[in-house]
C-alpha cells in the first residue's frame, strides 16, 4: 500500500493559524470498502473559506474535527476502485483533503473531470471550479450589474476578484479594485482590465473613502465585497441609490475579533443592500456558468492567474499566502 | 402679528444632544409673500431620524442649518393665506419645524388633511403618516413576510416597531418582539399581540441571542431591525436560510460612535440580505397604504399608541425620550 502524508489539523487556531496548529503525518492508505475508490491527489486549492472550516463553531460547513486532514478541493485521478464508475487513470475532482490519497465513495461530491476539455487541469479549481462560479453567479446574479454602472471589487486581486472585474469589463461596467500594495494595483489595470486600482496599505477610512470617491466619479452601483472592515465601511460611504453590495468573504476578519461594520446606516440612506452569497446555491446550474466562462477565455476576455505553489510540505506557508496576500492568482497547491 | 416660539438648533451636538444646543426664541411672524401661506402648528411629530439632521453631514436630508429651527413633520391650521388652495382654519400636514407658526408655500410638502376621516387628528402623524407607512411598505415590501414565517422586531415598543408586530401577526406570522423593561416587554405581548417578548436590558450579545434562540424556535425569517449594535449582531446568529433584514434605524448608534456589526459573515452562511429602508421611496404609494391601515384598524386589528407631550417649551425633554426609551408610543409634541 502507497504511504499517505496527510496534513492534519491539530488544534483550533487561535486567532492567526501557527504551523504547530497543523501536522504532517504519514500512514499507510486504508483497505477499500465496497463502492469506495481511492485517489491519488494531485492538486488542492487552497481557499480563505478553509479557515472557518478550523474553528469549532463551523460555518456553512461541519468544522474539521481535530485529527483529521484539512478539508480542500482537489483533483486527482483514481488509482484503485471498488466504485462502479470510477476506473483507476480516470480524472477526478471533489471535496477531500490535504493529503496524497482520499478515499471517496459513489454519492459523494467527487465528480470525474476531462482535463481535454480545458487549457490546463488546475482550471478545474480555478475558472471552471468554485471560484470561477462564484465570480460568475456571485456577480451576474446576486449583483445585478447594467451596462454603464461602477463596479468596485475588493480583494480585486484575489483569484474571485479579479475574474469579477473582468466579467464587469465584459459586461460593459466601469471597473474599479482594490488591493494591496503597487504591484498587485498594476496587476489589476494591466493585466485584468480594471479602469482604476486603489492601493490600500497606508489609508485609514478616510482616505479610502477619498479614494475611491476620485476612481468612481459617477459614484459606485455594485460592490463585489471580499475583505470587510475599513474597505467595506468606505465603500459603503460612497453607495449610489439603489446600489447593491455582494457580500462573497470577509478576509479581513478570519483571523482576528472583527472590528465591525459601522457605516450601516448608508444602506438607509442609499435604499442599498448587502446579499450574502455563496457559491452552493449555484451547483445545479454550474454547467449554464463554465460555459460561458470557457467562452468568454476562448475568446480571450479573460485571464486567469493561477499561483502553485509545490509540496504537502508546504501547505502550511501557502494557506498563510492568502491572509498576506502574497499569491498571485488562484492559490492552488500541487501535491503530486 | 402673532408672536412666533421657535425651538432654534443653535449648536451640532456632540454625541448625545443636551439643552445648550437649542435655544427657544420669540420671534414676530414673517409677513407673506405671494404664494405663501402661514400655518399654526398644533402637533409636531417627535423621531429619531430628526438627531441625523443635526449633525453637519446631513443623512437622506440636508442638514438642519445652525440657528434655524428644528425641522419636524407638523400637524396644524392655516392662519392666514396668499396661496390659492390654502385658506384659513383648514388642517395641513407638513415637514415644517418646532415652532408655533410656520411659513410654507405652494409646491412644498404641505398637503391638506382631513381631520373627520381619522379618530383623532394626531393620527396623521402616526399611522396614516410616516410612521404608520414605514411599518406598512417597509415590512411588506421590504421584509416579503411570509404566512408561518417568524418575524423579530427590535425596538419593539417603538411607534413603527409596534406596527410592525401588528402587521406580522395581521399576516399569520410569528411575531417576537425586543424591548428594554418589563413594562414595555407586558406591553408588547398584551396590547400588540406579539408571540413573545425580550428584554434586552442586562443582556450581553450571547445572552441575546440565546434568548432570541429560545423565543424563535424555527429561526427567523426576518428581522425589522430599528435598533443596530449587539441586538442586530444576535438577530443575525439567529437568521435563517435566506432570510431577510430590513433596515429601517439604528436608533443605538445615533449618540455615540458606533460600536459596528460584527456578525455580517452570518448573511453569507445564511444567503442572507440586508436592505437598507426609506419611506420616501413611498410617498406616490401612501393613499394605498393608508387605506390598508384603516381598514385593519377599524376591524380592531391595530393598535396605535401616541405619548403626546405638551408645550414647545419641553421639546428637548420630549425629543430626548426617544433615546431614553421613556416614551410609551410614537412620541408627539403638542404646540397648541
Amino acid at each position: 500500500m502507497p504511504i499517505n502524508r496527510r496534513f492534519l489539523l491539530q488544534r483550533r487556531p487561535d486567532g492567526t493559524p501557527v504551523k504547530a496548529d497543523f501536522e504532517l503525518v504519514t500512514e499507510p492508505t486504508p483497505e477499500l470498502a465496497e463502492g469506495q475508490f481511492l485517489i491519488r491527489n494531485h492538486y488542492a486549492s487552497l481557499d480563505p473559506a478553509m479557515r472557518g472550516w478550523m474553528d469549532a463553531e463551523g460555518n456553512y460547513m461541519p468544522p474539521i474535527p481535530l485529527g483529521d486532514p484539512v478539508r480542500a478541493s482537489t483533483i486527482g485521478v483514481v488509482e484503485e476502485s471498488r466504485a462502479e464508475g470510477f476506473v483507476p487513470g480516470q480524472w477526478v475532482m471533489g471535496l477531500n483533503a490535504l493529503e496524497d490519497y482520499s478515499v471517496s465513495a459513489i454519492g459523494g461530491f467527487t465528480q470525474p473531470i476531462d482535463p481535454s476539455l480545458v487549457p490546463n487541469v488546475t482550471n478545474y479549481l480555478s475558472i471552471f471550479g468554485a471560484v470561477g462560479m462564484t465570480a460568475y453567479f456571485g456577480f451576474l446574479e446576486v449583483c445585478e450589474p447594467k451596462p454603464g454602472e461602477t463596479v468596485l471589487v475588493t480583494g480585486a486581486a484575489g483569484a474571485v476578484g479579479s475574474l469579477v472585474g473582468q466579467l464587469a469589463k465584459i459586461h460593459g461596467c466601469r471597473a474599479v479594485g482594490i488591493a494591496g500594495g503597487p504591484a498587485k494595483c498594476a496587476r489589476l489595470t494591466e493585466k485584468y482590465g480594471f479602469d482604476a486600482a486603489i492601493d490600500y496599505r497606508g489609508k485609514d477610512e478616510a482616505a479610502l473613502t477619498a479614494a475611491i470617491a476620485e476612481a468612481c466619479p459617477n459614484g459606485v452601483d455594485v460592490i463585489f465585497e471580499n475583505v470587510g472592515g475599513i474597505i467595506l465601511d468606505a465603500g459603503l460611504m460612497n453607495l449610489n441609490l439603489h446600489s447593491r453590495v455582494g457580500l462573497c468573504g470577509l478576509i479581513s476578519e478570519y483571523n482576528t475579533e472583527p472590528r465591525g461594520i459601522r457605516n450601516l446606516w448608508q444602506l438607509i440612506v442609499k435604499r442599498a443592500h448587502i446579499r450574502g452569497l455563496l457559491i452552493a446555491d449555484y451547483v445545479p446550474r454550474f454547467g449554464e456558468g463554465a460555459a460561458k466562462m470557457a467562452e468568454w477565455a476562448a475568446a480571450g476576455k479573460l485571464t486567469i492567474d493561477e499561483h502553485v505553489d509545490e509540496g504537502l510540505e508546504n501547505a502550511f506557508d501557502s494557506f498563510m499566502r492568502l491572509f498576506a496576500g502574497t499569491n498571485d492568482g488562484k492559490m492552488i497547491l500541487k501535491i503530486a
